[in-house]
């Protein structure tokens, strides 16, 4: 049973907008066991959704498609549609009842052009839009299944969480399809794929692993993927494989599902009645706002210092300037002090200290750009490392947070 | 001139991630003159690809393809595009020094699992990519062109940026395409709209207005595109209607190109020798990171205090107790006290204070979810500004962020 989804619109072709409907509406179609075969953008043309539906019928049980209904010229769907089924439009009391209501919950009177938008293909099944003038329509040929929505995106999530996928479940026995991901960090996807060659071998015919690296943050989510009729099974059988994956990753894996590093850390932080601070130099602050990016951080988090100027150094952390003048701001010397620094001024258990040369300039020969000293500690240990970047600055400040994240974590668990 | 987009990964097909390829891509072809017809995004499996081919190649110019180019299992697009281009696959002499070299750089050595990555199909143009281990694939067929690239965005950048676009451009004859943008902040998109109502109808028929608001940061770019066969022709053209549309805007317009809020504020610090530091609260560092993310930025930023507690806003920041207990963290009293602390604490001319509400708890109901105040100060000069934004974490943080970068702008320019 495959699902096709078309999304209709010049701004998605040019490049204006992102299409998030696309994915948002794959999430749950998958989730409600219906396979999404292809996904098509294509332009606001009478022609464009013709060969579109030529294509695309012929290979999928429901065609999903959102956009060109709103009122003005440029939105061609329904037209298009009801040319194309070979349907009438004509006025539809339902929707332009619910285009009255929601014009009156704005105090706005209906004007003669919504009769317009409440005209409708007759043979459709017409499905009301509670959150916009633009009611979706269903049509079925041949056991197929075509539904048309309009393109905002609380729109579409409106209709087809309560119009569109309770009744296609019902009237489509669709497979259950079930997804378990499981966050590492720590290699790359080459080396990965050696480590797991066999556990892949092993794996039944009906459950598939995907890698899914993030090269922004550097980590690595593995998906399992099992297809069946039995939601019961199919969960039993996942976690029997999820329980051997995770013993040959060790402490590479930080979370399962929407673990992210900083939630994880938030948890063992909370487990361990621990507070957290930075001083962060060449990061400028982005590991405070991972941090605090977690909603509940103020239950271990406390306060942060951007040391961008050796002088804060000084000033705020009581980095030795001394140690700036024979180590430079860049060396284990300086991120020991920060972090001891930072913990002394902040009143903190634990704190992060970095400084690196993030780049484009400031490099030198024994220290070039993306040298980076990162500094963990908590309570009286203190654990230091050096890491070499690359050239780029944001991604060099990007990925030196991750990994002084991942070094507090290795920490909090033992493993450094 | 019709071009295609594959996107080829079933995680783009389960929504596992966002399609951002697709609109980068698009807006980069749309910029050289090259019109997306559709975009079409598929599964990892040899049919899929063929299928996906055979429906595009006969209506489109140019093909580019994206994605399962990497070293596992699951990628299967080189093998599925040698096949039916029928060439053999050998190995690549240039592809695997590539490897050699990008592994040069971590101090790491390549393994006999890449001497398989370095293959290549024979009788297709190799496009050697500097920013990973695969390389992209050019096939020629009867005057169409079909491109593969890896699907890592930064690497989808590279190759589009260096090794397809250029050569695309020569080789097609394209019109020529010229765009100049304006960024601006403080209005929305249909306000915008009507405000440059006269100057939009005024336009020549070859030149077109886009607004591409980014609702993530809060800003709006609008861009004027001319369309024409000279280049000269054409600036002089844009450069006119560039110069008749920033005075309808006023001081909502922040810059121009590439400029960014933080990289306008940094040149307006350094040219009044003016330095900068943040007292920072919901945005737990955001604000202290964007600045620094500025090449550069240690010519005029010194220094930041993450005051998440109250504690920290009270001993690092100088807050007196009095005002948290009668006006609460976030009022005005606090984020006053803040910023005079952070200048006082952190040695600089100019700061930023912010506190507010981030969600999704901690609301009551005088102060619901999205309250925040800021404060900016210059020299012995103060201005504060309560703003009240929506119920989204994420969203609050990044938008305060904003809109503190733009009063401290307005600031320096006088307009407050």
């Amino acid at each position: 049973m495959k699902a096709t989804i078309i999304n209709i619109g010049d701004e998605i072709l040019i490049g204006q907008i992102v299409n998030t409907n696309a994915s948002w509406m794959a999430h749950k179609l998958n989730r409600h066991g219906l396979a999404v075969d292809q996904i098509l953008a294509i332009s606001d043309s009478k022609e464009a959704i013709f060969k579109a539906l030529d294509k695309s019928i012929p290979d999928s049980t429901v065609i999903l498609i959102t956009g060109g209904l709103g009122p003005t010229n440029d939105d061609i769907t329904k037209q298009a549609l009801a040319e194309y089924f070979d349907m009438e439009l004509a006025f539809h009391q339902a929707s332009f009842d619910n285009i009255k209501q929601l014009f009156a919950q704005y105090d706005r009177v209906v004007d003669d052009n919504y009769e317009h938008q409440a005209t409708m293909p007759v043979g459709a099944r017409i499905l009301i839009n509670k959150t916009g003038t633009a009611s979706g329509m269903w049509f079925e040929q041949k056991g197929k299944h075509i539904i048309a929505m309009p393109g905002v995106p609380r729109e579409v999530r409106y209709l087809m969480k309560y119009e569109i996928l309770p009744k296609l479940i019902l009237e489509l026995d669709t497979p259950t399809i079930l997804h378990r991901t499981i966050s590492l960090i720590g290699k790359g996807e080459t080396h990965l794929s050696e480590l797991l060659e066999d556990f892949e071998k092993g794996l039944p015919s009906n459950i598939k692993l995907a890698y899914l690296p993030d090269p922004v943050v550097g980590t690595i989510r593995l998906r399992l993927t099992a297809l069946g009729n039995d939601a019961i099974v199919l969960e039993t059988q996942l976690e029997h494989h999820v329980r051997k994956l995770i013993p040959l990753l060790g402490t590479m894996v930080f979370g399962e599902g929407k673990d992210s590093l900083e939630s994880v850390i938030g948890k063992l932080l909370k487990d361990k009645n621990y507070t957290l601070g930075t001083a962060e130099s060449c990061t400028g602050g982005m590991i405070a706002q991972k941090i605090t990016s977690v909603a509940g951080a103020s239950a271990y988090f406390e306060s942060s210092v951007v040391s961008y100027s050796n002088e804060s150094k000084v000033n705020l952390l009581a980095v030795q300037p001394t140690t700036l003048v024979n180590h430079g701001s860049v060396s284990e010397a300086c991120v020991r002090e920060m972090a001891k620094g930072a913990q002394q001024l902040l009143g903190v258990n634990c704190a992060i200290a970095v400084s690196g040369v993030a780049g484009p300039t400031g490099g030198s020969p024994e220290k070039p750009v993306g040298t980076v000293w990162i500094a963990i500690a908590v309570e009286d240990q203190i654990y230091t490392q050096k890491v070499q970047l690359g050239k780029e600055r944001m991604q060099n400040i990007e990925q030196t947070s991750t990994i002084a994240l991942n070094l507090l974590r290795r920490f909090l668990i033992g493993d450094l």
